[in-house]
C-alpha cells in the first residue's frame, strides 16, 4: 500500500551522514525530536525493509558492534525485535539476564551499567519504574537506548507507530486517527499522541468512563494546534477514521468483572464492526493482544498490527545504526 | 568407521540447486519424506561435519539470515543443537524466552508465531501439545520447522538416528535393529521406526510387559514389509543385533518401584551384558538417559551416543540451509 | 595511566605462534602458569583493547569458532564477559539453559559436558563445587575453561585484577598490594595471591577478627619469598599502599548484625578515608559491591574496578584466542 518513493542509498560511513545529530547520543524520549530527524529515521528503516526483502547484505553495517540488553522487566517484542535488528546489520548482543542476575544480590542499576557499557558499544535498557532509565544513561559510558520505563517512555514504540501509518497509508499528514482504549494508563498512546503533533492530523479518543486521555497531553496537543474529539462509541468514532489504534483495557482498572465486560464489549474490532469504517484505513495494536481485536480480522488487508510489528525492526534497525554512527 | 565416500561439494545458490523440494516449505513430520529427500539431507550432514572437522568456511552459507526459536517446553539438547546449527552456517538466532514472555501475558501460540515470522526467516518450535507446532505453521509467515510436539512428532530427532547408523555403520539396509524401553510412550521411536520403513531392515522390539509398541506402529511397518519380532529379554535379543537404539523407561509408568526396578534390570547395558554383542555393532540413545547405559560402558568404541548427539547438529544444519532455499 | 609500549601485533595464525602451550588445553587453574604465559596473555589482552578502541576489525580471529556456555550458577559479570570477549572476535556462543535444562532431568554434568563439547569448539564452565569443573574437563572433547568452581578457583578473574594492576600502574613488580575483607572465604584472593607470588610485590592483609587470609596462602607466598603484614585498620594500611583490594564481606558470616556493622564500618572506602592514601595508587573490587567503596569515590581517578571489570573482556578474549589456536 505504500507508494513508490526513491530509496535512498544507504550510508557507508562517510564524514556528514551523521548530520543528524543521534550519533552517540543517549535515546530516551520522543520529545525534542525534529521532523528531520524523523524523516531520517524512517526513511532509512524503509530502505532497510526493502534490502532485507531483496535480499541485499547490510551485515557490513554494523559488523563488530555489540549490543548489550538489559531488561528489568518482560517485553517479549520489544527484546526480540531488538535482538533482530542488531543482527540483521550484522551486530551482535549481550544479554543480561536479569532474573538470575546480581540484580538478585543487590546490584544497583547504576553499576549494571556501568559494567555493561564497558563491553558493549550501545546498550538497550527496559525498566519498570519511570525515570530510571534516564538515571541509568547518567553514568553509562555508551549511549543507552530506552526501551520503556513503566509508565513513562517508550520512544522506540511510538516511533513504530507512525511509521506504521507511513508505510501502509503513505503519509501521516491529513489522517483521522482515532486511539481507543484505557488512554489514561496507555503509556504507548501518550508517546504516541506527542509525536503526531508534529504532522498535521486530527486525533479521536474512545475510551470506557474515567480512562480518557490525561489533560497534559490533550492540553500539548491543543497548544500544537492539534484538532481533538471525544467519543463515548467505537461505532461513532469509526466511520472517518483513517487510523484505528487499538490498545489493552487492564482488567483490573473496573471495579466489577460486569463493569469490565460492559467496557470491553465496546471496544472489540471485529469483522461486522468493521464493515462501518473506510475501505482504505488500517488498524493497529501495540501487542500483545487480549480480546480487543476479534482474530477473524486478521485475514483483512486492513488489519495492519502485525505488519507494524514487523516495521519496529526496522525502525530500531535505523535507530541502532544512527546512533552507531554507521547512517 | 563410516566408509570413505566422494564428497558433494557444497551447493552455493545455483539454480536447480533446491529441487529437493524442501525450500520454503513447513517440515513437520518425517511421513512423506522420500528416500531422494533423505539422501540429500544426509549426505549434505556428511559434508558438513567433513568441513567443520577440517576448519572448512561455511558462514557464507546462511550469512544474513536469522532463525527464531520459540521453545514451549524445555529441551536443552534439541535447543543447543538448533542454536549450534544455524550459526556454524553463519546465521543468527533470535530467541524467545517463553518462561518470562508474552505467553504470561496470555498471548496465543498463533500471535507469538505471527509475530517472530515477521523478524525472522525460519521458526523452529518446541511445544508440549501434539498438533501445536502445525497450527503454528497455518499462520506463520515464514518456513516452521517441528522441534517436538509432545508425543506428537519429533522428526529431526528421527532424522539425526538414521544419520548416526548410516555415519558409524556405512549404510542402513541389511540391519537388525533393537529397540528397547518403553516403546509405547516413546515418541522417538515411533518417528524412528516409521522412517526406518523406508530401509530394507528388520526390527526388534524389547519393553517391559504393557509398553510394547503400538499396534499402528507395527501395522504400518507390516504394510511396508518390514519384519518384526518382539522379545521379552534384551540377552536374547542382542546377540544379532546392528543396532541397539536405548529409551528412557519413566518410573511414573509402573504401580510400584518394585515394578519399575525388576522392569529396569532388564534393560540396562553394561560392559557385562555387552559381552554378548557383536564386536562390530553400536549403541544408539536420543538422551538424556537415566541409568539405561552404565557409564562404564562409555569408553566401549560401541558407544556412539555422543556422537549420535552431535550428528544431529549437521543434520540440523543441512535441513535448516535445504529450507532456506541455500543447498 | 599505562605508559607507552610497542603493542604486539596479532598473530594471524601461522606455525610457532602457538608456542604458549595453551592451545587445545583446558584452563583450569593459575596453578603452572609461567611469567611468559601470563605475559603472553596480558600483551594480547592490551593490543585487543586498542583495536577495540580504535575500531579495527578483529572479527577474522575466530571467525567460525562456537563457546559453549555452561552456567550452573549465577555470574552476570563473568557470563557477559566471556559472551562479548568471543563475539568480540568474531566467534559465536551456545548458552545451555541450567534453570530449565537436562539438569532438571537429572543429567549428570559428564553427560552434560559431552553433548555440550560435541556442538562447541570450546566449553566454558561455571560450577557451586570445587572441582567440578576439572571433573567435567576429564570426559570433554574440547578445551574447558573454568569460570569459577565455589570456593574453588575462578582463574580469569585472577587473570583480570592482575592485568588491572599492569594497565593501570604501568607494572606489577615493586608494589605494595592490601587486601581488605573476609579474606578467609574469598576465593578471588586466595588465586590473586597465589598468581601475585610470580611477581616482586609486598602483599598487606586487613580483614575483621576470624577472617584472615588462610594459612596455606599465607604459608605459600612466604615459600616464594613474599613478604606479607596483616593489619587491624584499613587507616594503617592505606598510606604506603599502591593497590588496594577490596572485597565483599557476607552478612551470614557474622554472629550478630551488630558484630557485622562493627567489622564493616571499618571496611568502607570513601572520599574522606582516601584523603589518607596516595595520590598515584588504584582502587580495585571484583564487583559486585555491597557498601564496601562508597559510591561517591566512584568519580575519582583512583576508582578503578569498573576500569577492571572491562579489562576482565580482553583477558577472556586473549585466553580464548590462544586455546583456540589463533594467536
Amino acid at each position: 500500500t505504500s507508494p513508490v518513493r526513491p530509496l535512498p542509498a544507504i550510508p557507508s560511513g562517510l564524514p556528514g551522514v551523521t548530520s543528524h545529530g543521534l550519533q552517540g547520543e543517549h535515546f530516551l524520549s520522543v520529545q525534542g525530536l525534529s521532523k528531520d530527524q524523523l524523516n531520517h529515521i524512517f526513511n532509512l528503516a524503509q530502505t532497510f525493509r526493502v534490502c532485507i526483502n531483496k535480499e541485499r547484505p547490510l551485515e557490513h553495517i554494523l559488523k563488530g558492534k555489540l549490543m548489550a540488553l538489559m531488561f528489568y522487566e518482560v517485553s517479549t517484542r520489544t527484546h526480540c525485535s531488538f535482538q533482530a535488528a542488531i543482527q540483521r546489520l550484522g551486530g551482535r548482543t549481550v544479554t543480561m539476564d536479569t532474573n538470575t542476575s546480581s540484580v538478585k544480590k543487590g546490584e544497583s542499576l547504576e553499576d549494571s551499567v556501568m559494567m555493561m557499557s564497558g563491553y558493549a558499544d550501545v546498550v538497550v535498557i527496559r525498566h519498570p519504574e519511570p525515570g530510571a532509565v534516564a538515571r541509568a544513561a547518567a553514568v553509562s559510558r555508551r549511549p543507552v537506548i530506552n526501551a520503556g520505563d513503566g509508565v513513562g517512555e517508550h520512544p522506540t514504540q511510538a516511533l513504530l507507530d507512525v511509521f506504521a501509518i507511513r508505510e501502509e497509508i503513505g503519509t501521516v499528514n491529513g489522517l483521522i486517527i482515532t486511539m481507543v482504549g484505557d488512554l489514561k494508563h496507555g503509556r504507548t498512546v501518550h508517546s504516541l499522541a506527542r509525536l503526531l503533533t508534529l504532522y498535521n492530523v486530527q486525533l479521536r479518543y474512545v475510551s470506557p468512563p474515567g480512562l480518557g486521555m490525561p489533560d497534559y497531553i490533550t492540553q500539548f496537543a491543543t497548544s500544537q494546534g492539534i484538532h481533538q474529539e471525544e467519543f463515548n462509541s467505537l461505532e461513532a468514532a469509526l466511520p472517518d477514521t483513517d487510523v484505528l489504534y487499538m490498545t489493552r483495557i487492564q482488567k483490573e482498572r473496573f471495579v466489577t468483572l460486569e463493569d469490565y465486560e460492559r467496557a470491553c464489549g465496546h471496544f472489540i474490532v471485529t469483522p461486522h464492526l468493521m464493515t462501518r469504517a473506510k475501505r482504505r484505513m488500517i488498524v493497529l495494536h501495540p501487542l500483545p493482544r487480549n480480546q480487543e481485536i476479534s482474530t477473524e480480522f486478521d485475514t483483512d488487508p486492513r488489519a495492519a498490527y502485525f505488519r507494524q510489528a514487523e516495521g519496529g525492526m526496522y525502525v530500531r534497525m535505523a535507530l541502532l545504526a544512527m546512533v552507531l554512527g554507521k547512517c
